[in-house]
């Protein structure tokens, strides 16, 4: 089906990766009645356990409330799954805690949701539209930019697939198999760059009679200078726990006594938590995992191809952002598939022109925050900080929005939320 | 052959690409008895002509010159080939001129070269040894970094051929194919950027009596803020003229008419020396190139691989120093093979920790020149902070070197000479 402009036609797409950003886009793409193929390297998750090296539990908030509400799944997972955590808990090195609240004036909250749980719910909602239809096995192998052919390996049975199709949309995250086939356009601009510190999973389970072991409204954090460890509530009322630390930090951690006497010397509280036999285990079980920083430009190949989510932006996990940007991404598709009424060129045009900005703009912030959180955060003048911004935002809230309020509670562009920034730290 | 500490075992060494870079560095690991196949995509240059859409002439500084002494060429490139450049020479859009020296005080320069010429003397040098072999027509199809394993294909009679050495060095170009098989690394950071600007390359011909159109001493430059133009002097007595120009620019002229008016405008003064027929013939004979900005590191994969050159640190030609970079890291590596006795796990380890810092430094000072080059120097502010370092340089020669002077006429780490700079600006 060939392109064309105003296009009324229904366009066959295929969507690479079948994560949280491609489910998503698949049913906005499905609701404005187009012909969507999802395909997605893993096997269907809703009949595989969880894939350890990969976050248990994420941080939502209203840009990605706002996409999930275009799709009719917010309202479940913020009233019925989402777990509020309304402040950060800070835990001091003494095993004392203290709040810092997120936004105490209008009492705004983050929610902690479950990655599959909501992964699940996607595509569960992608089966109430027949036009979509999920390929799970599906790895690709490569893909032709240009006009929209690409070769699948089915992973079970080892052959492989061809498809051609109008247009392709790689959600298909950091490592992403199509921005690969898009490095050997010219002009491509592309970095990747790592971070000194790895991260580990560990777990506080839920109590004996099965309640939280700390309080649950919160998101915890230990910030030890050049390390830190945080904690989000799950649903089942357990605590996913994740520690990071430079790599070479974790290599001289070889022995259990070592291990112990870190965590008696830095997180002495945490230690009844977790429990010192599943700390060695999950520890030593695990091996810490790298964290990647991507940003490139363009986002699309003329108007067949085009890269969202961690594919086209992979952050930092501190800010909590990475899957609001990537959700970010399908609302402002949306709103352009609707401005320019299925358009491709210019949808594409314009996505890629004026996304990367906000993109660049939210990694720079997450990088800023890898050290503000672990570091800053205990400095008395990060507190005095925050407690004037505070103060001005009650004072004149639509005047002066702290920059955590603006990126985290409004869907204002994140290349302004810095600008404002920079404006507010002359005044 | 196995890799061993403190190695007086002779290494089986393969490296890709046989160009300026890849050919200085066969020599210098061949004068160390090492085995040395080079592996070159292209035909021998020795039996092709010109390759159009690479720079014709290069600039010779210190750092490259002290790398070609270190295999006896210097003398050759410098006092029967090169062309002394003392000073740049600016157009005005009237088409008057004035010089702005490189250095007033000890009349040192720069000399324009043949990059066919010096690779040409740099195969040939590399005759003298036994222990190179050379292969042309080879294009890498894929390398295994770990264990050493490489796949060529001979693009004469299109079979592969499978190599296992002790040792790959990846001296082929801002495209790199060995580069390519080191992004699967975990951990590698890796950017490439590309500028608004592309090249195109025009010629100023010999006079009717054998001589230069211009004064033959000069790097000729054309500065019109947005964009520009340079000239360097050949051999023959003709001038390679390169004009730099956003992209769009190059597309917005499409006529004949509008590329003849163009010039009249900018470079009045060149119509007449590059002649109305030629100008048009190799503007639209031609189609701009770009230019890009890789950084990556680290640039070893164990003991095994390594990039240097363009490979591993591509730059903007505005500073007239990719050449001289990559040379230098050829003598560098020598002096780490001396150091360590051709210990080669301590050579890499030391090379890919302490270089990427200065290829990060003369990549940043190339792009600023890219502004520099053609805007500020047509500026008063950049006249009297040149006037004034070169007045502070000749009062204290040791003490006071100007910034270019630094990276252009001696070898301290590209990255001191940024520092100082910073030390110098302050005062």
């Amino acid at each position: 089906m060939a392109l064309q402009n105003g296009n009324t036609k229904k366009l066959d797409i295929v969507i690479v990766g079948g994560g949280l950003v491609g489910s998503l886009e698949a049913i906005y793409l499905a609701k404005r009645g187009h012909h969507v193929s999802l395909y997605e390297y893993r096997e269907d998750l809703r009949k595989t356990p969880h894939v350890r090296g990969r976050s248990i539990n994420l941080a939502l908030s209203v840009r990605g409330r706002k996409a999930l509400k275009g799709v009719g799944v917010e309202d479940h997972m913020v009233n019925e799954h989402g777990i509020p955590m309304r402040a950060r808990m800070i835990h001091r090195p003494d095993g004392t805690t203290y709040p810092i609240p997120y936004d105490a004036r209008t009492n705004q909250c983050i929610y902690s949701v479950g990655r599959n749980y909501l992964n699940n719910i996607l595509l569960k909602e992608s089966e109430k539209y027949d036009n979509v239809k999920k390929y799970f096995n599906h790895k690709l192998l490569k893909a032709n930019l240009q006009n929209g052919s690409l070769t699948f390996l089915k992973t079970d049975t080892k052959e492989t697939v061809d498809v051609t199709t109008d247009l392709i949309i790689g959600a298909d995250g950091a490592f992403s198999a199509v921005r690969k086939e898009m490095m050997k356009q010219p002009l491509f601009d592309f970095s990747q760059q790592y971070i000194e510190h790895g991260y580990l999973e560990l777990c506080i389970p839920a109590s004996e009679d099965g309640g939280f072991l700390m309080p649950p409204n919160y998101l915890h954090i230990w910030p030890r200078g050049t390390f830190m460890m945080i904690a989000l509530p799950n649903q089942d009322c357990s605590w996913t726990v994740t520690l990071f630390m430079p790599f070479k930090n974790f290599k001289d951690i070889d022995t259990e006594e070592k291990l112990l006497s870190f965590f008696k010397q830095y997180f002495p509280d945490s230690i009844t938590l977790i429990g010192e036999k599943k700390l060695i285990q999950d520890f030593f079980g695990g091996s810490p995992s790298p964290l990647v920083t991507v940003k490139c430009r363009p986002y699309n190949v003329n108007d067949k191809a085009l890269i969202i989510g961690d594919a086209a932006h992979a952050v930092v996990p501190f800010y909590g952002q990475g899957m609001n940007a990537g959700f970010e991404d399908c609302s402002i598709l949306d709103e352009l598939f609707q401005k320019h009424q299925d358009d491709v060129p210019k949808i594409f045009k314009e996505f890629s022109e004026t996304r990367w900005k906000d993109c660049f703009a939210i990694s720079d912030l997450a990088m800023y925050n890898y050290i503000e959180m672990r570091d800053l955060v205990t400095r008395p003048s990060y507190l005095i900080r925050k407690t004037m911004d505070d103060f001005l935002f009650w004072l004149m809230p639509d005047f002066w929005v702290p920059l955590y309020n603006s990126v985290t509670f409004t869907t204002m562009p994140y290349s302004q939320c810095v600008k404002n920034r920079d404006w507010q730290n002359k005044v």
